[in-house]
């Protein structure tokens, strides 16, 4: 016995990683990958390290919140981010949301509604006479919340039933929740610390429905104080993950607010107590006041993003430092090498690198547009159904690849300190947050199948090694798609319109809009390819794995549609195992590129494991320990 | 405003259920579906309504074991099984781990762990001399552990590296753990209660290597009592589901016990200091010893099935009465009623229920064999396939099950009183316990490949509406399946097995494991169906929509294999749809048959959700809200 425990105590997991293939250029990758704001990204890596951000999981609920309350502090004390850099750059917004999730996603929810959602309506329906709030939100003695969603209209909000009423004789708005199903629900940092609230309710100006408007709403005396006079504030309590963010169930009887609380960038109630608005319909009303979901969506794909490559990094750190039976029966051959774990684990790597440079394209032209106010109506509308479309694919992406990589890790992956658990939680939140994913899949489809124009696309001779192929079987998978959708809203008619599409062709609904979504990704990675020729290698891997694991996961669709012969079919097989194994071996590379600390996985299974069980650690990672 | 709420108002969850379908004979259904010990179940049912049942969310780690144990006491000391039953009606354990999962799955672990792994091998493996132990097992008196895993020997443990040790001058059995990858891992009910572990160990005897046997070691005094000389058991601490369950990492340092205390059942040192043993190779010894990992897999798949069942009781039972946007742009038409609902919910269900319904043949099967001792080996070995494969079918269904339901309810399920966060708990730590469950696909792949007789299924005409058809597809596939892998593996020859089977085929051996697995649960299904005339109707129905949705899964497949041509394919997305929406008419019923009190099920969306937002409820549910 004591021979073979020699052995594999020389295999310790640094002498494993150690031993694996160096064939990537790490830096160049990292700095593509990274896309922007390299040295603040490289100043917050070092900042996230420090012992304050250690995870710390069996806490009361109560230690988990203040600790998300005093980590976002002290991010907000060291000049990391700033609401007004939605107008200047609003990048470092989405990076700071990527980084923090790797290792807090909690943290960066509260942070995500402080800055965007509440923070950034302030910044953006505000005027000057709402700034003031800026300074204090950047550096949180103004804690805010965004009361949309209610109990009864959580994906429905245009008809919700808070209601803000202007009184002409004191020159005030009221507030009021008329049903239990009126009640704002679900409002992160509503719970324990926002002392504001965007609340959102149908204007009423002299009797006169004018749709749903923001208004600024003091909630609470201070940070964790008593709630104000007519708002009730229920605790929502414990959630499936993610327990530093306080949800709450809000609700507002006769609150009284001055009529200059009104957010009045589109529409304001003047001094003589008339009501204008720079927007004719209540429906565009509606969407100019929700905007800010818009952005809010790019930072739940980039938290999406940061939680699915620190999934990956400790999964494939553990996988190459794992043994387990080998051709001669000893434990002596790592997992990574099994090709079980490399069809498991290389497709979601590849997916997740493709995403992220997809999500980088909409980032600059979500800011291009807003920064020089383009204003080309299919442009425009091209930049939100990206918007609406990436949310989804990064946010579902985490689920599988998070819940694939735990299971691929056995019973290790199973331990809080293993970290999957957590980014279960972030996928689940991020999944049905800022828009259910399949709801917004019928927003993409609805809005791409209005600039939808019938063509054939000419696919060139089957062959998966060719981008050429790859990228045009994408567009013509899309254009078919959009073409029996559209063929099928067509024969069905006025009457028929809801029937049809949410009754009878919700697959085709959704097929379409994924369809769209694979081909924005592909037109990115093969852009990336050809603008990197550093790192045009591993990239054109990279992506040729996740557009033959695409192309496997619609096989049937495609033979159907004609696409592919049956006979060509029988080559992606063996096409994708191929592949899989190539990026497996590169993996721990592109890992590491990521640029992840290991403070930052934190993850024991992804440090020295060994080590770690030799002393009575409780499952928690102390510092020092490694 | 006020006219819109009066008008939801009325419209309460109770009185939308009531407003539900009521076309399936639902006593005959839960009679089909509960299979067994009906008064039992019953019984239970009601003993698991109390207050101590009802779950905590906020509470501390210690305070979620310290439930989890005397919540388990409380079944233990009401007499619903006994390790015994394995002799006389297994089924009864079975059926415990089923209805406990629903609201518990936490003290259900422990009580796996105490009733079958423990239990079960002191029972089984021990003799006469052991079972003094039984009554104490029974009423919890003795809590045990099962030792078997080692930090380095997850999936390979017949190389354990733990040893036991027979010293002839003292008569004694001394363990020891030589290495830090030799340490037992996730040992449940170790780090706080358990005063027994089985220990498994390579025994030598006079500097003879036997292999790995079963020896009882005491580790504790009394529960919650400090460990005993020699035995380091260390808190693995917090998991990321299921933290009732205390699972520890134990070593052993020349620990001397009794010679006496091998379980002897099948191996044995007689007083003169010499081994026996009825079974002659070392592997043969190790098969026999872990035999209770056989039974472990079906209270696994029991408990998945538990949680299943009460996930989509809740997500059905909320979907009929959430109203969101219907053609009249109100918030007045159930998201049942929405295709995409009824496409995700209901296949589901189906897949569920058909599951659950193989499950029992199992039971059945593995209960003929052990009590009639039954040795034909073809049977034997098609019985211990059956269980290595629907424990992996079960748990995978549900961690699907959990987390698409919980997606479905949008950000409602995500609320921990939802109870789709502890479902996925359960199913991550049931997909990789007694086996990660790809690891067990392929030992199923091995058997049913030893098995395999070469020959040619005859498919009848394409009939997506015959069951004659749909299991000829199924039992061709799987013929398919198996020749491709033994022409593979023949091909290769001797040498190059390894590689074969791991590296270059694996998607293969898992597709086999697949194949077999769906013909099983088909043949379970079709004999249902034929066997209940009473529910044949909706059995039916079940049944249609489960086969065609795994035909529509494995369609590229089924088409390269020219099981189905593509033109034969084309009808198989209609008639998906139109089964999905014919069994979500169903599902309330459907899921009614599963006879899951409120009190069981719990989640407030699946009650009275009105009510339970009215008041200050903090995420918990009290008693008496309802």
């Amino acid at each position: 016995m004591t021979r073979l425990s020699r052995v594999r105590f020389s295999k310790s997991p640094a002498a494993l990683r150690a031993q694996w293939s160096k064939a990537v250029p790490v830096k160049d990758l990292q700095k593509i990958i990274d896309h922007d704001n390299h040295e603040m990204r490289a100043s917050f890596r070092e900042f996230l390290k420090q012992d304050t951000f250690r995870p710390k999981y069996a806490i009361t609920l109560a230690e988990e919140r203040q600790l998300a309350l005093d980590r976002l502090q002290m991010v907000c004390s060291n000049d990391f981010l700033s609401v007004r850099d939605f107008a200047t750059n609003p990048h470092r917004i989405f990076a700071a949301h990527e980084l923090m999730a790797m290792i807090d996603p909690a943290t960066t929810t509260k942070m995500t509604v402080q800055f965007n959602l509440f923070g950034g309506t302030v910044f953006r329906l505000g005027t000057e006479r709402h700034h003031h709030l800026l300074d204090g939100i950047d550096n949180l003695t103004d804690i805010g919340c965004f009361g949309l969603t209610e109990v009864g209209f959580g994906n429905n909000a245009v008809e919700m039933e808070t209601t803000a009423v202007y009184n002409k004789k004191d020159d005030t708005i009221t507030i009021n929740c008329p049903s239990e199903l009126s009640h704002k629900y679900w409002i992160t940092n509503g719970a324990l610390h926002a002392q504001h609230c965007v609340v959102f309710a149908q204007l009423n100006v002299d009797g006169e429905e004018h749709g749903v408007h923001a208004i600024l709403v003091p909630i609470r005396e201070g940070v964790a104080g008593e709630p104000l006079e007519g708002c009730t504030i229920n605790d929502m309590g414990h959630r499936m993950g993610l327990n530093g963010v306080d949800n709450a169930l809000l609700s507002f009887k006769n609150v009284k607010v001055p009529r200059t609380n009104l957010l009045n960038k589109y529409s304001d109630i003047d001094e003589s107590g008339k009501f204008h608005s720079a927007i004719k319909s209540k429906r565009g009303r509606f969407l100019s006041v929700a905007d800010q979901l818009l952005s809010g969506r790019i930072c739940i794909a980039a938290m999406s993003q940061g939680g699915a490559k620190a999934a990956l990094s400790v999964a494939v750190r553990y996988a190459i430092t794992r043994l387990t039976v080998g051709p001669a029966g000893k434990s002596d051959f790592p997992i990574m090498k099994y090709q079980l774990q490399q069809r498991a684990i290389a497709p979601l790597l590849a997916r997740t690198v493709s995403l992220g440079i997809a999500l980088d394209d909409v980032k600059d032209e979500w800011f291009k547009i807003n920064s020089e106010n383009i204003e080309d109506k299919v442009r425009v509308m091209n930049m939100v159904t990206a918007c609406c479309v990436i949310k989804p694919l990064c946010s579902w992406n985490l689920e599988r690849t998070a819940s694939i990589a735990r299971e691929r890790c056995g019973g290790a992956g199973y331990l809080s300190c293993s970290r999957f658990g957590t980014m279960i939680g972030l996928a689940h939140a991020a999944m049905t947050a800022e828009g259910d994913n399949s709801v917004l899949m019928n927003k993409v489809a609805k809005e791409q199948l209005g600039l939808f124009i019938p063509r054939k696309v000419v696919v060139p001779e089957f062959d998966l090694k060719s981008n050429n192929f790859i990228h045009a079987l994408m567009e013509a998978n899309e254009v078919n798609k959009f073409a029996a959708l559209g063929g099928a809203m067509m024969r069905a008619g006025k009457g028929a319109i809801f029937e049809t599409w949410s009754l009878l062709n919700q697959d085709l609904v959704q097929a379409a809009a994924h369809a769209y979504g694979e081909r924005i990704v592909s037109e990115s990675m093969i852009n990336a390819i050809s603008k990197n020729p550093a790192a045009s290698e591993v990239l054109d891997a990279i992506f040729k794995l996740h557009a033959v694991n695409t192309i496997q996961n619609n096989l049937s669709d495609l033979i159907l549609s004609g696409l592919i012969s049956v006979d060509n079919a029988q080559a992606v097989r063996e096409e994708f195992n191929s592949l899989a194994a190539t990026v497996s071996e590169l993996s721990p590379d592109i890992c590491e590129s990521f640029g992840i600390p290991e403070e930052l996985l934190s993850a024991p299974i992804a440090r020295d494991w060994h080590a770690f069980n030799q002393h009575d650690n409780r499952g928690e990672v102390q510092p020092g320990v490694f």
